[in-house]
């Protein structure tokens, strides 16, 4: 059975300007997240970032790639359109997507989603954050508990603009009040996507087990769709099936 | 133009037992609904409960009811079967029903749902709870900010066990750390449902002039599926429309 | 790894006294359902009926089905009440239920669904049927084509009177100028249930290779249901995660 | 009661090449389909054409419409950008949409949907179609019967590559054996999206009173969405509600 081909994409950016963050993460959070990733037999992990070639996005690197996992917030508005088109185009013949944190102000989670970017509520802060289990028996859920325990996150709150997910696995309370629909899955063309809400870039989320876990799990459920049936374009006419009454 | 027949139905049981119940409600709770809608022109309003023949229930009022609202929790399962079987049918036939905080326990909800009563995790409790509206543009959430405010509610959280709701016009925060989709609309025959969360009965909630606004609202879009196309049950054969290629 | 354990039930009347059945279905329709599947290595298959003692339903039986196939018609009002109750507790807890074709008529359908019995429009028929597939990527839809031909089966149409389902993966086309959501998926407590249309008794479609494809794929489906993370029961009271401002 | 104001806006494109169209309908598309809107007092119509200032699709317009009806097909591309991103963000901001037939086709499909334009199934036919409502009480089908009768209509079918709608009222029926869930809504921002597959340009979908009475009811539905609650842009950030616990 072939590999999983994951490639985790990352802008690098805060890591180059806030030593907070390189604390936490070394070898940068693409780093940290093909580290976790890469102890999985099923999986061939690659991360890339803004500063390679093609902006870690060639068409090489898409072509060869069943999930990507995209982390992104001051460098939105650099990736280039034509990147963008490429990742719209992957997930539509069956690529998984796996938009953590404020990738939901990215170009190319606005643009499968029909939604605008950055559309929720928001405080920096250092809240507690509790993340609900809301659909235990999804698979992305497999192996946790009734909730995940994160000390400090970014408040992301309701009301989402985005639109209604087709399914909702966790809801995040946070401490100052607020709640959040938090891991979202939605279903564009072949390709299958999950939102994840933490992973402020100044906590250590992607440092906790459970949202190793959860991530893991999401990297198996996405690449559920990269063996389309059948290909997706607009297709050629085709011939009636049954006879008609003339 | 007719008005909306709503019905408040309610077991009428706390008020006579609990001190604290009968101070913040002294005509009972189903006393207090009946006032608030009273107010509006488009609705006549009737309260009944357990205690009354045929336990407030009988096919008279169930056949002169567009919208029922129902609390209960010690007495659900005094019910009579027979009633909630005409209960049932009314809702499938096309009348709104609105089911209020532990009317989650109650055999008609199970039974329009198809999920076991009680199927959520609860802490009685009187932490301080934020409703807060994830779809601002529903009929339900109409004229409220973004969140309702109240001092004290009994904690009900997830995961729930209902089925996927058809729409989630509210998601709760408590203080506690838990969260609850507490806002839930599901679709069943003719007949429209909505499930609220709060209205504990030793808080004030129903006082809470946004809890109030919700119920209305609810009435009222309840209301828009008591007018069916079509009687639903099992109908007879019909005759083929299209000829057939023999 | 352990096999998944299917028990086919059905209520054998036709077969008793309509020749045709007994003629496409010797060994009855759950002998033929349990033969092909049994073809598969990872199923452990048995199969019961109407007749068997405890209506083939008993507790015994049912707390060792992952998956249980449910064929009935004439018969649904002979199945008792409690092992209504019995195979609806099981699917709450767990178990995966597949439902064919007038198996909409029956009360575990009715129960579990929260809706009536028979709510279709029908008419008995030969006509053809083209049961297309509208989520071509859903695993219950694996390996098939675009469509399955059928040459004659029962007209069975919209408007359905079930709930929203919680996803379509087939809809049907009949000669006569029908269409009908065809296959459908409900998740319901733990357990996961689909609802196939094909399958009248003077017909052969359980013979059909697609059909045969779509009922084994259905059953690793519903499987998925049978591990539940967390068992759903009223849970008792628990204690709070934040510590409360007081 | 202010007005809803309408815009129908259409390429314009086959009326000028084929007589059978401009047979069909003397004032184009748009002038019939505003012939008909204007019978309606709460509604003030215009129609507009690519071959209008700003493409029919000027700032000024869009600003003072609160529903807009699109017709395209051989013009898709013609549409400029810009214009498509101003009718994108009015429907972010509330104004409805009204895609018919092979306005799937669309940038603004597409765009707002999050899929790839053109995908579905077709076949440039003369078939009978069928168009069944499948929910009966959605305001969009009042005042329907069972179903549409069309002589002759083009075939467009399964399976859809367009995001799982937000619910489903009708399910089309083609002579040639195909089927297509041919009444769509989607939800997107603060606006409300219905789709609606008759009206191929030689047939005279438009002058059905079943097809006028659907585009009716839609505009009705669609403004619904136009007065949002809340502006949603990438808002500020916000103050935490409750105190935290240091």
């Amino acid at each position: 059975m072939s590999k999983i081909r994951v490639t985790v994409w990352h802008e690098n950016m805060h890591e180059k300007t806030d030593p907070r963050v390189l604390a936490l993460y070394p070898n940068g959070i693409h780093g940290t997240i093909k580290g976790f990733l890469d102890e999985n037999e099923d999986m061939e992990v690659r991360a890339c970032t803004l500063d390679d070639p093609d902006q870690g996005l060639s068409d090489e690197i898409l072509d060869n790639t069943d999930v990507l996992i995209w982390w992104g917030h001051m460098g939105h508005a650099l990736v280039n359109d034509d990147r963008v088109q490429k990742v719209y185009d992957r997930v539509q013949d069956g690529m998984g997507l796996i938009a953590l944190h404020s990738a939901h102000g990215s170009k190319i989670f606005a643009k499968l989603l029909g939604t605008r970017a950055w559309g929720i509520t928001w405080r920096e802060s250092d809240d507690r954050s509790l993340v609900w289990v809301v659909e235990p028996n999804h698979p992305i859920a497999a192996g946790l508990g009734r909730y995940i325990e994160l000390e400090k996150e970014e408040m992301y709150g309701e009301p989402l603009q985005f639109p209604r997910p087709d399914e909702i696995v966790f809801i995040s309370w946070f401490e100052g009040g607020e709640v959040m629909r938090s891991g979202l899955t939605y279903f564009r063309g072949n390709g299958r996507i999950f939102y994840f809400q933490p992973g402020h870039e100044t906590y250590p989320s992607y440092n906790n087990p459970d949202v190793r876990k959860v991530i893991t799990n999401a990297v198996r459920w996405a690449n559920a769709g990269t063996k389309p049936q059948q290909p997706l374009n607009c297709p050629p006419p085709v011939a009636p099936i049954a006879p008609k009454n003339k």
